[in-house]
């Protein structure tokens, strides 16, 4: 495990159906570069073999903690106690009025689609999003998991669960 | 001018010659869901002609306020007064203790090689970054960038300079 990875993921990002792999690989390197883990729920719009990944020049790809799920109905399984947060461009509430803790899984859907309603029913008042101009049909997924990882750093760095260092880095406790 | 467009931008992004056109389609596509201009600083390792742009798909580019520069020196001039943040994998200083302000510039370099010294060298307490665990070397430019304007945007909303409306959009004052 490379230093400074931290035991225990800061956020867990669950990815439902994803069509582009070259968002899928710029999401792994945001996940490597923050701590976070990356959760496949198939079917997949593409392969995620190591070959896939070096061809597309992922080298971060091989440290990245990433798990795959046959369906969102097998990712929930076991999950009873998890805090899950769905991403959607339909919903009222901000994303900077979520109050997210370490460990939180953020979830989100296809690139053209979105997260269906299958699953959206399930989200409550756990439907959250980036607050666009009236009109304005959607973010890019990359942009839009990168932007919601910094904004629960940022909670976390503000509520002293995780540190930035003297030279800007991270530092994360490992919990167990 | 599309319904819902700010008179005045809420950011400024700023693209100091900028490699890969579909970083630069996926940051104009951020701007135009925000309300912010587009300035980008050559020369550019892409034509953004009309043409190319239908070809990237990028429908949302005509809607875009984009400025062309042809040096960083030109584009600081007759901008004394304007507040730069120059965004850098080097800063010690975390992008969430800056403060932003409305019409701010968000300054990004190249995918490879980040701002050069002859650039960074203006930037004294204005240089910034999104903080990374150690070792890690950098995250794709478009994610970063619409990070960045939503850490502004979050900051505007709590200082009550915009607003989310009741159905989750953001509404902004026309300033002159």
């Amino acid at each position: 495990m490379p230093s400074g990875t931290p035991a225990s993921p800061l956020f867990h990002v669950v990815l439902h159906q994803p069509e582009i792999p070259n968002n899928t690989g710029n999401i792994g390197r945001t996940c490597v570069a923050t701590g976070c883990s990356l959760h496949l729920v198939h079917p997949l719009g593409f392969d995620t073999s190591e070959k896939a990944c070096r061809r597309a020049g992922l080298d971060y790809w091989p440290r990245l903690e990433v798990h795959h799920h046959e369906s969102f109905e097998h990712f929930t399984r076991g999950r009873k106690d998890a805090r899950l947060w769905y991403f959607t461009t339909k919903a009222r509430r901000s994303v900077f009025d979520a109050p997210f803790a370490r460990g939180d899984y953020l979830i989100f859907g296809q690139e053209t689609a979105g997260l269906p309603d299958s699953v959206l029913q399930r989200a409550g008042d756990r439907a959250i999003g980036f607050p666009m101009l009236p009109g304005e049909r959607s973010l890019n997924l990359a942009t839009v998991v990168c932007s919601a990882i910094y904004e629960g750093v940022r909670q976390l760095i503000a509520d002293g669960s995780v540190q930035v260092r003297e030279d800007g880095r991270l530092a994360l406790l490992n919990i167990p």
